[in-house]
């Protein structure tokens, strides 16, 4: 019996943490998002605000890493650069939280940090502008014109933490096993769609 | 009772046509791909022989077009290019065929083409090159080098035309609703997961 490994990219606003936790609901399996964090704390000895910090963030040194032509996890030729210290944690959480068994990630780059693993599926979650607008406005009391800039500025952070912890491009259709629109199916039939395709795979 | 119109962009051997063909036979409605040139050719008096020539195809006269700042039917800026006369001819034979009720059809821009209509699916179809190269290998009879050669070359007519006749990106998870990869799911679960979206969408 072959584990499930059930990873989530998603569009800033998308609802891809709300899909997500449906699915691991549904299928009574363990799901990981902001919680990666503290495993990889407790594993790493770093510090949880540390690694918040970094979290999915591409930051100065990042930038600096990337002139300088060091690579991320695609070389294994690691920087010794802070960012790369909690991704690197990171990355050691995802494939520790794997090793336990069957479960969810969002984000991240689990979808590469797993590529080998039998039972891998790999979810993208988008939706429309205004959806999103709509519901970042409300989550985090922003005005429209806040909310915008928060998802333009959160998407241009995530896809190039992707990118330079990848060798594959956020959000485009061939790099993942199905991609679904929040804003067209809602949130339910999104993960209804996920289990349908999850359907006899072993967990 | 509203119409539905399930359309699906794909990339070159990923199957995109057998799982349209599958949907359109489980729903008993239309099915159109080669079959738009018969319907253009009818309504246009053009020549099945030229619009196949063009039949997503960017060509010499299109790239002048681009060059020359013309625009496709994104501005409805019609030049009087050949290209663009056999483009004309396939929109109107999509708004045709959609005008007499529910369809399946699979390229040709008609994601955007029908954008407004109520109704409207947008599918994308991917798969591994590995299996892709298999696929067009099997049906063209080519060696796989040759088959790899022809997928890549028709990947970037498609992208070009798709491009040069919308304002979206050819194969971005966020310009569809749904996008599965036929080499992960099999052609049967891939249009299976399609007929599960649309359910409850009258037709």
């Amino acid at each position: 019996m072959s584990n499930l490994y059930i990873t989530i990219g998603r569009e800033f606003g998308s609802g891809g943490r709300e899909i997500g936790k449906k699915v691991a609901k549904a299928l009574n399996i363990p799901y990981y998002d902001k919680e990666l964090m503290a495993v990889a704390a407790q594993e790493s000895g770093l510090s949880p605000q540390f690694l918040q910090s970094y979290d999915e963030k591409p930051t100065n040194s990042f930038l600096y890493s990337l002139v300088m032509g060091h690579q991320g996890m695609i070389t294994g030729h690691q920087t010794t650069s802070v960012d790369q210290m909690a991704a690197n944690a990171q990355r050691d959480a995802i494939l520790s939280v794997a090793d336990k068994g069957s479960c969810v990630i969002v984000g991240r780059c689990a979808d590469y940090i797993l590529r080998d693993r039998p039972g891998l599926v790999r979810i993208f979650i988008t939706a429309d502008l205004d959806a999103r607008i709509a519901r970042v406005s409300k989550r985090d009391g922003l005005d429209p014109k806040a909310a915008e800039e928060k998802i333009r500025r959160m998407d241009k952070t995530r896809a190039s933490y992707y990118s330079f912890h990848t060798d594959r491009k956020w959000g485009a259709a061939e790099c993942f096993d199905m991609c679904l629109s929040s804003s067209f199916l809602g949130v339910d039939k999104a993960a209804e769609l996920i289990l349908k395709l999850c359907e006899g795979m072993e967990k």
